[in-house]
């Protein structure tokens, strides 16, 4: 018999074996078992091969978004991977994507980008064909390798610099319509996710450089995410912390405003020594931070003592793409000083942006842009006028949504998201359809992402003990682990028998064939690699006819007649 | 009913329609009917975008590919696209395919290859295990986005710039072992080709720059093909042209040596001309053609004047990775004379590269390297010293086989190939196993390509008629084409009904749903998309309380009994 591995694979025949210890840099279980395990191998940072065994999960994993998305009316296809750049000029997007974006250009000197997201490219297709009313809706995706130059990957699947991503795009002849399919889609992607295993948060959430007014993240609640959400219990309300509002409660808007002076302030530099050298409560002292962006920009962030800066909500205000903090000698040089910025007398040059907070407060105290002295009595818009004003806060546990329930905190992965994109690229690329009344108008458009490796990160980072990975059944690179003890004959030509039978009846089985091998190994292989049966064949089990048989999840297995077998794996 | 297109769609929902008219420079059928019926669009020369049509197409391609490798025990696995650019630097093929290699860095200074073949990377992923004899052999094989930067991309997909390929390869202890796995591989790809319904003639071949010492080509013969080939009626020998060997009987050997002397020839500048002018046989008659290398060598490759020169087997040995033909400026630089050419006393920077043949010629006559003088009497060994000595001839039809059989030439599309790779990557790259003796050993390899977007080009190639494709089953898009005609809702009430049932008895159906369409336009592009079965409801049919089914590839069609229609699509 032929070892097929998309049915079955004997272990001694498979490429890519478990191994017994991993380097210490392996933090996160999902890399450390899926490596361990044999179904990745690191090729450079960010960039993975997968194993047999991996791409196994891989394919079952994509099978089941192609599935749901097929159910859905979405209809598949195929773009290129390099990306005309002249097509991502339109958009602007080699600007504000800049510093994730690759780019490459071939011997005649045409210059593509690496596909990060294919929006421009969708634009492009649609444009193509001459769309009318008639043609509209229609939602088109794809698998296809996708690149972004992370400055930081991740250890394992999390966060790749090269990943498979399933991205749809939909479009429509209005907002009316888009909300259909938004609103389809969210209980397609919840599904999709239920299906491999995985229970789905949606938030609203930041649209990044997508473009379009507001987005949903799919989370998977897990210590090992990167997407820090609040929400209210009874469910109302739940956001990515990077758009995640809450009420701001003024504080003591009746008092009268006073004169601003400045006084000697020996202090130390926090907000904390602010405090107690003042004897005023936290909230009426302005936390100012200093950021510098891509462009060079200074921008100084100021908010309520109680409150702390979200930077993503700070670039949303400013426009700013990337932020870091200004050093102590950049402070100087514009003339404050670390520990005693204020808002009030800053270079000009110096972009101040406050946090709505601030309108809350009377008579504020903090810096005077000078070592050891404070100014009391500070007042926004008297004393200073912010070039912009917003939500630059971050929203903590504990806090009071909108409508004032507490807001909790949870953390995950963030494994699927779904944008509205509205007229932002049809606009951008002018492209449009000719409507009933013959008019041409712009298409309202929609866009929809799984990336593939983390799902699959993401269900290992659900599924696992301390010995390996428990693969929930569908996405299981097989169902069963066969294993043959000992070293009589006897026992491996039944195990041979049984995996023939197996297989012949369809089930998807790892045979372990080695005859050189003591079961504590065997055994250890079986939980780390983590199929959802194992069935021992022994002479114990020879003796009584049966096979014994186990859960990956369950403590201890049961001898189960011949029989028995072929329904359990049919299961 | 939601629509599904996996299974079934409407056209009125189908995302990519046919139209009506190509633009003209769209020569080859592939090209012209996967464009018109809607199957592709091109997004840059040598990049297209798959519609849902193409795409349907493209995964059940894929899919004979993956379940015939499968069978083979070959391991389905995925490198990056993305290879390290130092694994290309070990084996120096940054410089060998320097010309067609894309090359990208990341924000970080890393520098990759956009993979155009991956044998670095599939050693770099063997040496992450500690392999043994025990572990070999192995075959791995992966699906991937593939890059080569071609000068020219031809029309379609059968040049492409971005490809899908399925590149395999095989890791043996040994040679023997090997050459077990090669004949195999023979049998999986015909039987692949055939399942699609191309079949394929296996020739000799260059290796190209994947190194190694023998491979053959998979070639559909084709008048659409580049590859040229050579074969004897009865098969026993098959080469493509680069490599094909051919009889070069000694002329006139016996000969004696007469003395070299140098004539007036005022003569026109061709072979022919030197053959009027002197009164002499072709044969005798030296060729000379001056080249230039990516080097900027001058490489002169002179074979007797009844042959022509096939610069692939040029390129070979004086390893030279591109060639043009020098300029008539270049040649007098050189100090000589185009059409006047002569090895004998050309300037000594200039390779001289003499074919074989020219050893069964004495007392041969040519150019002397100055306007309107020729010599006679120049003879190989006495006269000139050529640099390299070895076939550069091209094998044409009419020429004898090395067994003295006639050689026939044939025309095809090369489909796929196989490569021994022996030792020269393991080498290169210091990949050993260890074997029985305890002894490290460099493995011994093989690689197998296939590329899917040119494999749906050969199909088309070989399966269409004037009004469009006409799908092998195995690879069509759809199962049938279900068209209701005329303006009745009872014939699209009961279409709909056929469509229900044909998809819930699991048969793929493009149901052709438009009511303001003529039957002539649905006929039209009915026969343009090309599915095995056409399926009609109309008035005639509704009496008759049957449809009209009639296969693409036959002229008329038949009433069928509803019962007989399941049975029809079944098969």
């Amino acid at each position: 018999m032929v070892n097929q591995i998309s049915n079955g694979v004997k272990y001694s025949k498979l490429f890519g074996r478990t191994i017994k210890t991993v380097p210490g840099n392996m933090k996160i279980a999902s890399h450390k078992f899926l490596y361990q395990a044999g179904f990745i191998r690191e090729s450079a940072a960010g960039r993975y091969y997968y194993l047999p065994l991996g791409m196994l999960v891989r394919d079952k994993v994509t099978k089941i978004i192609e599935e749901e998305m097929d159910k859905s009316g979405a209809q598949k296809m195929l773009a290129p991977v390099l990306h005309p750049l002249e097509l991502w000029e339109k958009t602007n997007r080699t600007q504000s994507v800049s510093f994730e974006l690759m780019k490459v250009k071939d011997r005649n000197g045409s210059e593509f980008a690496l596909g990060g997201t294919a929006e421009e490219m969708m634009v492009d297709l649609a444009q193509k064909f001459n769309l009318s009313y008639n043609d509209l809706p229609f939602h088109i995706y794809q698998f296809s390798t996708k690149f972004r130059d992370e400055l930081r990957a991740r250890g394992g699947l999390l966060r790749l610099r090269e990943f498979l991503m399933k991205d749809g795009y939909s479009f429509h002849a209005d907002e009316a319509d888009f909300k259909k399919e938004y609103a389809k889609m969210q209980e397609v992607y919840k599904n999709i996710f239920k299906r491999m295993g995985l229970a789905t948060l949606m938030v609203e959430a930041d649209n990044g450089y997508i473009g379009g007014d507001y987005c949903h993240e799919f989370i998977v609640e897990s210590q090992a995410g990167e997407s820090r959400f609040l929400y209210t219990e009874d469910g109302a309300y739940a956001a990515h912390e990077d758009v995640a509002k809450f009420l701001k409660e003024p504080k003591n808007t009746g008092e009268k405003e006073k004169e601003l002076i400045q006084i000697k302030a020996p202090r130390g530099k926090t907000m904390a020594d602010g405090v107690k050298f003042h004897k005023l409560p936290d909230w009426q002292q302005i936390k100012d931070v200093m950021f510098v962006d891509e462009k060079g920009r200074f921008i100084l962030a100021v908010i309520r003592g109680d409150f702390n800066v979200n930077e993503t909500k700070l670039k949303n205000l400013t426009k700013a793409i990337e932020l870091r903090h200004a050093t102590d000698e950049e402070i100087r040089e514009l003339g404050s000083e670390p520990g005693f910025i204020s808002p009030v007398g800053i270079d000009k040059k110096v972009l101040v942006v406050a946090d709505n907070s601030l309108r809350g407060v009377k008579n504020a105290y903090g810096g005077a842009n000078k070592k050891d002295f404070d100014r009391l009595n500070i007042n926004i818009g008297r004393d200073y006028r912010p070039a912009f004003e917003g939500d630059i806060a971050l929203a903590e546990s504990g806090f009071l949504s909108e409508s004032g329930q507490k807001l909790l905190s949870g953390q995950g992965i963030e494994a699927g998201n779904i944008f509205q994109l509205g007229h932002y690229y049809s606009k951008k690329m002018k492209a449009c359809f000719t409507d009933k009344d013959g008019r041409e108008k712009f298409y309202y458009m929609g866009c929809y992402g799984i990336g593939i490796d983390r799902a699959i990160a993401t269900i290992v980072e659900k599924y696992h003990d301390d010995n390996g990975i428990i693969w929930p059944a569908a996405v299981a690179p097989f169902k069963a682990h066969l294993i043959a003890l000992g070293k009589d004959e006897k026992i491996y030509e039944q195990a041979e028998d049984i995996y023939e039978k197996l297989l012949k009846q369809g089930a998807e089985v790892l045979y372990d064939d080695r005859v050189d091998v003591m079961a504590g190994e065997k055994f250890a292989d079986a939980d780390l690699i983590g199929l959802p049966l194992r069935i021992v064949i022994s002479e114990k089990s020879l003796k009584s006819g049966g096979v014994e048989v186990k859960r990956r999840d369950e403590e201890s297995g049961e001898i189960v007649a011949m029989g028995e077998l072929e329904k359990l794996i049919g299961e």
